[in-house]
């Protein structure tokens, strides 16, 4: 009896595991679809309804992962910010100069260019897609710029580009708006060229800091 | 039977009169209630039911008037983009020279921030959120910067702060750049700090384009 007892305990423990295991890998595709559609088509224009279809997803089952889109919207933030601040910190690591980094970056931003994975700044699509309508993801939003400001003002007051760091993080807030108004100079005119103002403008916030 | 037949056509003249200025002042409260929701919660966000709603127009009435959303953020745009280029214009002819002309622009953005109507830029805002849906938007959007981009160039011309075309045109791109990047970074932050990089970045490009 007691033998029984325990395979019994251990089958359903198994089920149990395969049942999680299937459980996150209909969470994980979920997420996927998800992060994708919102990356390439817009975080506005994506409904629940095309998540559900493209990641193979019960609707009942999506429900049981995320109560609504908002919440779907944090975790493709969530995932985003990992990947953005683990490449910043990558490009850091490899660059000797500021001058250096941001050639890379801007390296980066033509490679996805080129393969026609360029779709803006999704920090700053997402925000403008949701106006006044969601403070959660709005906040989202805000706490990654915060703490990508803040990756490049260490680095360019290590770097001694920087007087101090009130002035590195003057700097670092210029030079992340130089990057936003190329992308989105690219945006608006659909010329690839307006992408070489955030070298350019970069260099000239870098060297004129100093005096400011 | 001529006078009555007259008075007939008269009046059902009339009528039609009538007809017509009741028809375009629906077709005027729904464009004026799509631009005020379109810029202030977001293209995207604004459905056609709302639209409806708050312009007190019937559902039929308004696919009388426009046959899709996208046609209605088509005149969106093109109404915005009047007010805009007729309000770079007038802030050009009182100026005496283009950091005259930065500061009013500045100062007109911080008014707009003070009334809380600053909702960002809003052909970046409905750029963003159109991803690559609406070609015919899309390419409104890029008609509206290039002429804004021609007016800008234009001024930069005849008050020599460049030498020639080509590098007045490239000015007025990175100037352009400037005020998305810095309304980007108020909108991504919160802060309102961030808007002072407008008249700081552009000063630097009008600084030192004459070298590049």
């Amino acid at each position: 009896m007691k033998k029984a007892g325990q395979k019994r305990t251990l089958s359903s423990s198994k089920s149990e595991t395969t049942r999680k295991k299937e459980s996150s890998t209909v969470r994980e595709r979920i997420i996927e679809t998800a992060v994708r559609l919102f990356e390439s088509q817009g975080y506005a224009a994506t409904g629940i309804n095309q998540i559900i279809a493209e990641s193979n997803a019960a609707k009942a089952s999506f429900y049981d992962h995320f109560l609504s889109k908002e919440l779907l919207g944090k975790e493709y933030l969530i995932r985003y910010g990992k990947r953005h601040l683990t490449l910043i910190r990558s490009l850091i690591e490899h660059s000797e100069t500021p001058k250096e980094f941001l050639s890379s970056w801007v390296k980066i931003i033509r490679r996805q260019l080129r393969m026609q994975k360029l779709y803006g700044c999704p920090m700053a699509n997402l925000r403008a897609q949701i106006g006044s309508d969601s403070p959660l993801l709005a906040r989202e939003v805000q706490k990654l710029t915060t703490e990508t400001l803040a990756v490049l003002a260490d680095f360019l007051l290590v770097q001694k580009a920087a007087a101090n760091e009130k002035s590195a993080r003057l700097m670092a807030r210029r030079m992340f708006s130089a990057y936003e108004g190329a992308i989105h100079l690219w945006q608006l005119t659909g010329e690839a060229e307006a992408l070489e103002d955030i070298e350019f403008l970069s260099l000239q916030i870098l060297q004129t800091s100093e005096h400011n």
